[in-house]
């Protein structure tokens, strides 16, 4: 299991075109086998400012999502949308137990 | 809603004593009533930064944990182990809805 967290800066004219895109591609996302969560924030005093946080059941399952339909319509749709490249960073839970890292059932 | 990102620099010689204070306070804040999610994380290539991902139900809930008494310890337990001040930065949840900002049942 792993955890992505993606820091993107949007060019403030974009930010609700982008909120669009990334919206679509976050519930796309959580449908696929390999991914446990997928949290979309807007920094509170900087709403240009936004993280992802994508939860993984693994490597393969990482490098599986950047090869989605959705996610390659994601990335071509925020291209021309964000201020800077974004810049994901990876990370390795420690708590809580792998087996909550999931939604809740809704 | 609001999710606290904090990013915590750790000494090299200090990071098994800050996991084991950080999981002490981990497990004691996800009792809090005002507490969704308390995520804690490593960076797989950099074992020495780490990132809590807290997730309060409100601003109130936010403060009211901040006045715990294992918040308080967990303060105290870290601050010589710390390389640098840590940073906490807000954000607003976008997706999922906010239902699903919480663990599921175990």
């Amino acid at each position: 299991m792993l955890v992505a967290l993606v820091s993107i800066r949007v060019k403030p004219e974009h930010v609700q075109a982008f909120i669009a895109a990334t919206l679509d591609n976050a519930r796309n996302s959580v449908q696929e086998a390999g991914v446990a969560r997928f949290d979309f924030i807007q920094q509170a005093d900087d709403p240009n400012h936004f993280m992802l946080i994508e939860v993984f059941h693994s490597p393969e399952a990482q490098q599986a999502h950047r090869e989605t339909p959705h996610y390659l319509a994601w990335r071509a749709a925020v291209a021309d949308l964000l201020a800077e490249p974004r810049v994901g960073v990876r990370y390795l839970p420690i708590f809580p137990d792998q087996a909550l890292w999931k939604y809740p059932d809704a």
